[in-house]
């Protein structure tokens, strides 16, 4: 064993938590790592029914999920307050002189989708909390203050950490959230204030960093047998609503060469979505996964169908090349099927770009607490985008259990869990250094 | 213009309403096409909305609509009751001397699928009821009791005409409707007697014969320019609900080849489906109307879909066929997609043929009339399937514009309507004299 390797080993056997005796130096400060899961555990009940966790944002399950949450914040020693737009934030002071210092910005989001898991939001939230308590319990004294955040309604489209950069239109806010309730009356619900939204808003400058744990949602660590994901990027994501208009008709007397098929043109065109999308070498993903159906009747020829296309990738130009190549296939499909075919764009947000000192920092952490690791793009959409708008960001993933997300099933192990915060942890210190 | 070509010419002049004046004979006794009409254009207000004819079973407006056609037998002169099953049902006396004399049924229905359109039903039921009122105003007496029939809940699966023949199992009654409703609940809702159930029940024997007129609801008659279609026989009919498991995933994070997406492989199975049916040379029909997706949100992949396949053919070994031939399609593509098919029957009708005497009755009526006609077959399931199960049963055709029904676009001409209904006239005059 190298001396290097050495000094690694011995670092990461102290990380462990109720270990902690030092070998050759002081051990590395560490979360409590079976306090963090307990948390986890006890949340799990909260918004639970048959189909999986229900905390769509402003549900009721949602705002019991933020009571839980600021309840958490207190028993860190934190004071938690709601900002106008509803997000969740509390303050560790700086300690340096220079007053104007930026503060560094940790957290994640508490709020799910329709039948989704436990971990997907609070693995993050929770470690950020943890990570605030283990500084302060050490009386570890910070240059810069540290931000723990719990943003408001990721899942609905990162409305939380958009309304901090001043990315929300005022038109948004009148969309209707999964929750059946306007983003607007939404906030009022959980306490944020309509009138003083302008306060929220961050500058570039504002934010020395923002960091942030989250579970990968996808198989590639596991598949690896790797421990932590360096983000490099947050892929770009276009939300494509396509209506596809044929005619309703008798499904026993309209002969098969004289239908206009809406739901036969939804079936070609989702098989040439995908046979599309994997044509072509690279980590784009394009997925139907909402279709409805009009009239929706086991008799009855579909005359409408509305379906969505979620496309992804670190690149706009391949995205931009997708979405046209889809409208061709579309137009193609349309008169194949005596249909017609007719796009709107719903979501349409930029790759966001890791920087490169909060990488190498995140990085650096890992190798430190011995751990395995690799630099790779995040599929999945984050509030960490928003904030790389006007920030230094980076984020850290741990392993997702069979690479399972946005599902009941959705798991990840609890060792996993604590070293993700304590590389979060590391992290932060190493920020704070810079 | 030969002896014969000239007959028939004149013979559909006199058919005209209005016009009357008999050239070589005395006029056939002929509908007054314009109330016929007139009843048809009021009928349409009751139950329209944004989306169509919306009179689903045990609905306010099925129940508003079945008000409207007792309203339509009074005025008639004929004295409606409802029976233990809830159908709407009116004599005209025999005048034979023999008082065992099996009566001749027509009729039809006036409930509609949801969104779809004011002739699927009401055109059958209304000409009975005039057919039975140019009778008695001609003072014209039947051998035969002449019986006029308005099945109920024929769109939820020929309910009410199942009931008169004993084909619905007590399970049945059970079923929920489009209403909401269980049938069960219907009946009581609609004047039926669940108690009296066994009361309705006709054996082979008790009817002379069955005669309904009915729009085509496909386009054969429109294409060919053709006046009357008779029936040949109702083809038989498949539902099958098929429940596709895959896994909820996440739509960013989930690599294209590492996805069990129960959405690809319903598109893929609603494509070979089609392609099946339409491989084979024949007049079968299959169709994907129904299609539910779990979660059914934009950015996860559909861990779960539900969907109906809609199968139809005069041939009970073609049915057969092609029930097993989709059920090693969803085998094939489920190994192909890493997701799971089960199958699950829900309705299975047998073919049903018209009798040879009724269908020559039809023929001859609309060619004393001068109408061009075709013997073809019913794509579309009719409560004339389930009365051909104990009687001589018949059906009249005529055309539906642009082939379209159960839809809103749902048309039929007013002179095709009378032309229909003075055939359905003849028709049973023939069958009284035979």
């Amino acid at each position: 064993m190298k001396r290097r390797e050495f000094i690694q080993h011995a670092a990461a056997l102290s990380a462990l938590p109720l270990l902690g005796a030092p070998l050759l130096r002081r051990a590395p400060l560490a979360v409590d790592g079976a306090r963090l899961n307990a948390w986890l555990a006890s949340f799990d009940s909260i918004g639970r029914t048959a189909g999986g966790i229900n905390r769509v944002a402003y549900s009721e399950a949602d705002l019991a999920g933020r009571a839980f949450t600021l309840d958490l914040f207190r028993q860190a020693g934190l004071t938690p307050r709601i900002d106008a737009a509803g997000n969740i934030i509390a303050r560790i002071a700086g300690g340096s002189s220079r007053a104007t210092r930026a503060p560094i910005l940790i957290g994640s989001h508490v709020d799910s989708v329709t039948d989704g898991g436990n971990f997907d939001g609070p693995v993050g939230s929770f470690a950020a909390i943890e990570v605030a308590r283990t500084i302060s319990a050490a009386n570890h004294r910070l240059r810069h203050p540290l931000d723990v955040v719990v943003w408001q309604n990721e899942e609905g489209g990162t409305i939380g950490s958009k309304l901090a950069i001043g990315a929300l239109s005022t038109a948004d806010l009148d969309k209707v959230a999964r929750s059946g309730k306007t983003i607007r009356d939404g906030i009022a619900l959980i306490g944020g204030d309509l009138s003083r939204l302008g306060d929220v808003v961050r500058k570039q400058g504002d934010i020395a960093c923002y960091l942030e744990l989250h579970i990968e949602q996808g198989g590639l660590l596991e598949k690896a047998g790797l421990q932590i994901g360096v983000v490099e990027g947050i892929v770009g994501l276009r939300w494509i609503e396509v209506s596809i208009t044929g005619v309703s008709n008798h499904a026993g007397a309209t002969p098969m060469d004289q239908r206009h098929d809406a739901m036969l043109a939804a079936a070609k065109f989702t098989v040439a979505v995908t046979d599309a999308t994997r044509a072509v070498p690279g980590r784009q993903v394009a997925t139907v996964g909402r279709l409805t159906a009009m009239p929706n009747t086991t008799n009855v020829i579909a005359g409408d169908v509305v379906l969505t296309v979620d496309l992804r990738d670190l690149s706009t130009a391949t995205l931009a090349r997708f979405q046209q190549r889809f409208e061709q296939l579309g137009a193609e499909i349309g008169a194949a099927t005596g249909t017609t075919f007719t796009f709107r764009a719903l979501v349409d947000s930029e790759p966001a770009i890791a920087d490169a000192r909060v990488m190498s920092w995140i990085e650096q952490s890992a190798a430190t607490l011995g751990l395995t690791r690799q630099r790779m793009p995040s599929g999945a959409g984050h509030d960490a985008q928003e904030v790389a708008r006007i920030a230094p960001m980076g984020m850290i993933f741990i392993p997702s259990v069979g690479g399972i997300s946005h599902s009941p099933r959705e798991f990840s192990n609890a060792a996993d869990i604590t070293n993700g915060a304590n590389v979060l942890l590391h992290a932060v210190l190493a920020a704070d250094s810079a």
